[in-house]
């Protein structure tokens, strides 16, 4: 199966890029499953059902959120109806919405998407680990599902390290997400999972992760802000990351980073464009 | 003028890929200027005297520092004498050694390294956008030296990246290390300095952030650790970034990636390879 | 019933002051029960079984812990056979030992002791307020137990003060620890809960939260340690709060602060000493 | 000199206790200097200048602020000309306004009013030991100037009870605020410098933080908020310290608690009202 995954759409920079480029790629590559994570899709914090609409319409089979999902509040209210968008599963129970969604791929695959939240330097939540456990439990990839993508949506490397390993077997990739910077070190772990500390972003680069910079750099020397955060505009890059799995095991068998346009070296998954 | 910056050296198998590879790269690549990250060298916690010296005879320039810079503690004897290591600048006054070091390069050409620690999620510590302020107060780029490198000891991509568009123009180079993962965001800021949000580290992958995975594991599963971190190891990577200056500005011209080794996929200036 | 709760005892210091007051104030205030804070009475970092038989011998029906529960290593064992030693709920699930104990009062009477801990700047637990129901659950105050006693071991008032209203209603007293100092806000709640957001700490108050002062300090100022944490010496405090209850409904019918010796401003439960 | 220092002052709730209380307090303890943190009066969040004014009418000599200094933009200009309103000194060179504010009292003594913010979980800002330094520098106490009243504002009882000693001997009192929950800590320390770790706050104990307690509760248990913070209602107590120094050394010779009103158990300056 071919799995695309794009890190967190930021504003209309990010939206822009995703519906201008992600239809060519669904066609190019021969796509079989997309997943983009969307929670700061709107104006850089939370999700409408309109926004989700459109990634949708782009190509998107399920769309991730993280720490932003409730931004937008009326989230609360949709996120029922709306059944690929997934937001962490370690939230208090209760919480509308769902952890994990399965998602049917164009050629009648079953993929199971899953968001979970890291707690180091975040707002603390339950245990990512014992979540993505239940999440997990009886699912067994290359039996019960063909695909399982999981979004760990973290700030430290040291949590999404730990937390790829210890899903490594269990699933066909494991990417994070929430530092809107692209790290290099894709790779598939010794379990066969796919492995990338952080996505990236869809947005602009020059900026402060995704946001106008005069903002943040205001904060950090002043210590004092003077106004809201909003999205950079300029050039937009779309960043994240290509995996191929087995279709006996759902493993990974190849895997590569995206980094499309703006101002980052590009990256592709050369294997699907020989 | 030629520079590469490698990251975080984690215990015996960062230095051991540092001294087998540094010496070649310093040839192949006819490097006028290499600057490497030391805090971890120290079986993961700091550096020794002898350490600093083994990884200056395989090439090093200067050895910048972090968090962990005093982990030894005789490195708060010995840093009075080693000229050429750099602890973050923005320690309190009347901390041993220094925040900034003139380094003369192989064709006598002088380069400013500097060591900064972020505070966001770290120890707070005094501003770091002051204290850079103060170090290149009157260090003109292109005049005054022919190259500034800067190291940003810091764990957020916010202020990693507020950093660098707040030097740009000022350094030839501004790279972030601290979470021991390579970032694919290497570029030139509008104002002339190359960027990368972090280095990435010297050592095995195959662990949490450098070190043994079954203990940091332990930790964020059981809350209750059981022994001491110890290095990773296994097959090891080495990385960092490469820069190309104008001579005439002391501003980048070219910016490559730099991952050999380990289990990442490879990253080289093609530019100094032809 | 009568029950006095003691808050963090400290090292050495903390346990003299506890066994040379304590058994006097057992008998002068004829206490039905005893619940005391032990997670730093081994030199400031957890307890050991002799430690814990100690203050159970001075008179406490039950120990409580916290963040420093295990920084004794063989706490791991020995919790498993000191039934009335109680570490936080919260702690992930196979956790040795226990998060509430049932003890019986020299009366006979039933008590639930619960130990919960915040999440707020400390190592990120699961949910205290979903735990602390977990436990509750079925336990009705004034029915299946006499008294409910919850030592909530937490940094920021917020969440104490949050987690006391939360719940107000289902137990004697709700009493913070943590921050090794006394608050003065003893009251009850209006559901009927004796609340108080800090016990405060047996030891010295001559120190920084009840260690000599010097390292704290050096820490602080220098952002460089030069030794180990080490428990104040001199005179010491006892400091924690006494609450009567009314026999029929398990809830709190008078509150008073406990302050005994040391520098700190006495304060006593004058209704039992008429 | 007699001293009175009250803790953040909350919203309406706490105003008004501020207002019908200090008038009378400044005259029946025959009060000498006066002085209230107002960083929370105007709805929760920062003061403006009308608010300043009336804090000031009811008594108060001086006012001083915290992380929630400029919550109320408008305080980035009329801070320049409102003298006796101290925002941290801590703050970054150039921010409007002064760290500290030298106060004639009614009887024509000079009183330096000192106004520092923690960094301890707070906003990383410079050191605020250093900060101190400077402030006090060429002030000597007794000599100089006749009181120094230094607000340390502050999460953590540990950065408090450190600073408390590295300014002891030079102030006639260093008193923590920002958890709005006063401490019974209150002594003289070996230096002869009064201290308290928390003066609490002036507003409703019937809420969290002076603050209605529905939305708090909501974002601890479901992690979503729902509305905005809105200062506690219902009767509101009076929180904060008493000192009378030594008019030869400035040097505090008496200090008691002050709390009055609301559910709190009442504590006031016996030396005072004999
Ligand atoms: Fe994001
Ligand atoms: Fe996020
Ligand atoms: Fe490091
Ligand atoms: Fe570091
Ligand atoms: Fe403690
Ligand atoms: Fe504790
Ligand atoms: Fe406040
Ligand atoms: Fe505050």
């Amino acid at each position: 199966m071919r799995i695309l995954f794009l890190g967190d759409v930021v504003g209309r920079t990010g939206r822009d890029v995703v519906m201008s480029r992600l239809p060519g790629l669904v066609s190019d590559w021969a796509l079989d499953l997309v997943v983009v994570n969307g929670e700061n899709a709107a104006g850089g914090f939370g999700i409408t059902e309109a926004i989700y609409e459109d990634i949708r319409a782009a190509g998107a089979d399920a769309v991730t959120l993280g720490n932003h999902s409730f931004d937008q509040r009326e989230a609360l209210v949709f996120i029922e109806r709306t059944e690929a968008l997934v937001r962490p599963a370690n939230y208090p129970p209760g919480t509308p919405g769902r952890g994990a969604a399965m998602v049917e791929t164009r050629k009648g695959e079953r993929a199971l998407v899953v968001n979970v939240m890291g707690r180091t330097f975040m707002d603390p939540m339950d245990d990512p680990f014992a979540a993505v456990d239940r999440v997990l439990d009886g699912i067994e990839l290359g039996r019960v599902v063909d695909a399982v993508v999981v979004d760990f949506h973290a700030e430290t490397t040291s949590e999404k390290q730990a937390f790829g390993y210890y899903c490594d077997g269990r699933a066909s990739l494991v990417v994070g997400t929430h530092t809107h910077v692209p790290t290099a070190d894709h790779r598939i772990l010794p379990g066969g999972t796919a492995y990338l500390t952080d996505a990236g972003m869809c947005g602009s680069y020059d900026g402060v992760i995704g946001m106008d910079k005069e903002e943040p750099l205001r904060r950090f020397t002043r210590k004092i802000g003077a106004g809201r955060f909003e999205p950079a505009t300029g050039p937009a890059s779309l960043c994240g990351i290509a995996v191929e799995t087995d279709p006996a095991t759902g493993l990974a068998r190849q895997v590569a980073a995206v980094r499309l346009g703006g101002g980052l070296s590009e990256a592709r998954p050369t294997f699907w464009e020989s």
